[in-house]
């Protein structure tokens, strides 16, 4: 099974993951690709795998990429390959994406679960985003300027778990619900890519 | 939300639900009414609703049985008015039925949920069902004979739950996260009864 997680930006996806990943959850955890420089305190193939424009764009050009976006000049992208190898295995897959992503992503594996992380407020988003020291006030303010929009997609998605402050365990037990219960579908979801 | 916990007779429903209603699931677990005589051990309002046949024809006429059936003169059925109850309190309702009553529920709740207990091979069933002392062996070999139809119409489902010899504990943890996962739906699913 493919799990898509995604949400507006700060609303805790990296926390959530974490904490699933931490609680050894039998799952491939798929990491996104990218172009730009590795930063301080970032490790290759936990963080991110960070490839060259050269081998991005051919993955482009084979369409091995789940999605892929490029942002002020760097690009980012889910490859399919580790995906496939999970599946193929019968493990769980899950992706991390932004918002555009999951609906990337769904045009081309539209089997696949797609849970939404919902922050329990909007004061919650911003207060988050703030803590972050790594961003810009304008990054900042973009960012916060988006989410309305993204929140609107969830029409899109199968499952919403509400990432409420101080309650991660909480979020973390309804996404290995969401995965248990769709392991017990009658008719499961086949993901071809 | 309803959710409908159907399967064979001897793959242990009462066993699930019983762990279920101990570990204090936040449900109402809606006991079926019946006109059959009490038996020794039987409390009224757990095991059965014990009514009359004048009672029970009344809730026929009236459309308040969300199923019903009648088995050698003696009539059982599923009363609509505490799942209403629960639902409009904002809990979840839980029914036990056998096969053709999930059939049946469905015609009137199609967007209940509905979780198929399967054995998991069929000398468990057999096994099971011999260990019930309370059973004729003519009643014993109808039961064993109709399991395999009856795990025919699994499609129908949504979700399957393998119920296996010893791992109980197991089976109730899938029903909890299904239960879990369907109060994550985007698209929620509306009960009207």
């Amino acid at each position: 099974m493919l799990a898509v997680i995604s949400g507006p930006s700060g609303v805790g996806k990296d926390a959530v993951l974490g904490l699933l990943r931490s609680k050894a959850f039998p799952a491939a955890f798929i990491t996104t690709m990218t172009t730009r420089a590795k930063r301080a305190g970032e490790t290759d193939g936990v963080d991110y795998i960070f490839i060259s424009k050269d081998k991005f764009q051919t993955l482009i050009e084979r369409r091995e990429l789940l999605e892929w976006a490029n942002v002020y000049g760097n690009y980012y992208g889910v490859p399919k390959e580790p995906v496939r190898q999970a599946l193929r295995a019968g493990r769980n897959a899950i992706v991390k994406v932004d918002v555009q992503g999951a609906a990337s992503i769904k045009k081309i594996a539209p089997e696949a679960v797609f849970i939404f992380l919902l922050p329990s407020c909007f004061e919650e988003l911003s207060a988050r985003l703030e803590k972050r020291l790594t961003e810009s006030p304008e990054t900042l303010k973009r960012r916060l300027a988006t989410a309305p929009e993204e929140i609107e997609q969830i029409g899109e998605f199968d499952y919403f778990v509400i990432n409420r402050e101080g309650e991660l365990d909480r979020s973390v037990a309804e996404i290995e619900a969401i995965i248990t219960a769709e392991k017990c579908r009658v008719k499961p979801r086949r993901i071809e890519i």
